[in-house]
């Protein structure tokens, strides 16, 4: 059975305005790794209403699972949580139970509740809550799609609460082999052994070290007596210069 | 006059997989806000034939420019240079001017050319070549699409050798204003401030410094003095909160 797939959509004009690094797909990209799920497209948008519906529409019809970051918090250009209800046809408004783990914490910290605040209790009917265990404003599932902050911090907490929440599949496994010539060299040894093992993926990244080039190679696959395979005639080709 | 739009298009597995962090996009988000070029979209996909085909399609269609990277060297998993030409609709083979670039530096290095080598030399019918200052093989641009190679250097050298052959825009000034105080009690005078002020856009990225809540808030825009008016009234409104 093929692993499910996974889409990404990174919300926020700090990071096409180059403003901001976002760390958050590759974060979230190692996961999914992890846990067997194929993250197969990520798209960036702007704090645009349009390419954000588009976006989830799009991406949540053709992947198992869409995961989102950024715009759910309680400034004008937060507009994701709106976004989404829309993309899935849902109603949305400031929910009580979000309101109340949002009042919780401010009154422990002695913060007023004020209208911004408010806008992080918006959440669409029928999603469930992804809990916040830094600054309490939830994130949310609705359908498949996840729905989680920008921050780092608090995108990486949600995404480690919402992971055990959903099927994976069998775990991708790899093994990478360093090979000190240059990849004009390996290129036609790696096409004929990707013809050979088509259950398995092989990936060549070149580097330069010292003034000579080289290539690692990364064979992944569920399968790690095929992946062992592959390896073992990758190494006889290229004799000591594989490692 | 709007400012041109541009999108960029990531392909590698290996940046799906989480194994590499891409750069690259952070890179040209940087150059094209300096060019007065608006990057609106980014999409990252894997060494996939349908998936880069359609992206191209997608995003060339949509906007000014295209800007790819990845999937140009000389490995079975290249295949960036022919899904680009299937998607714009041109033929593609190894271009006498390409292969003589590369059997230059071949020379010069004592390598020899071989079947994998020559793969780079594959360019669209048509296509203007972007020199490659680093190892010789070639991008291209096809109509309104930038091929450029994955290595974060040989890409930068890529975009800075495109870049001045593409009409920008008016330069995007922007103000960085840090706000003490909580976003939640910054959103309020934000919002009206956005909303009187519509040809500029204002973000707000809340951070946690010495347990105490701030956000910074950037103006972003093409009128100076517009910018300068709306930061005077913001600075005004948070008194000595506003640095």
């Amino acid at each position: 059975m093929a692993n499910p797939t996974a889409a990404m959509l990174v919300i926020g004009d700090e990071i096409l305005s180059g403003r901001t690094r976002d760390s958050n797909m590759h974060h979230l990209a190692g996961r999914l790794t992890e846990a067997g799920i194929n993250l197969t497209e990520v798209r960036m948008v702007a704090d645009d209403r349009m390419a954000i519906v588009e976006g989830v529409r799009a991406l949540a019809r053709e992947h198992d699972h869409l995961f989102t970051s950024g715009g759910i918090g309680p400034t004008h250009d937060d507009i994701t949580a709106d976004c989404v209800a829309e993309a899935m046809g849902a109603s949305i408004d400031v929910r009580p139970d979000a309101r109340a783990i949002l009042q919780a914490h401010y009154d422990r910290q002695g913060i007023e509740m004020n209208e911004a605040r408010l806008r992080m209790a918006r959440i669409p009917e029928g999603a469930a809550l992804i809990k916040n265990p830094i600054s309490a404003a939830p994130g949310f599932t609705i359908g498949n799609v996840h729905v989680m902050a920008g921050i780092p911090a608090i995108f990486e907490a949600m995404v480690a609460s919402v992971l055990p929440t959903i099927s994976g599949g069998a775990p991708v496994l790899s093994e990478s082999i360093r090979i000190d010539r240059a990849e004009g060299d390996i290129a036609a040894r790696l096409n004929e052994l990707a013809e050979e093992f088509t259950q398995l993926s092989f990936g060549s990244y070149p580097f330069r070290q010292n003034g000579e080039y080289g290539a690692n190679v990364v064979i992944r696959g569920i399968d790690l007596q095929q992946i062992n395979h592959a390896a073992a005639q990758l190494r006889a080709a290229f004799g000591e210069d594989a490692t």
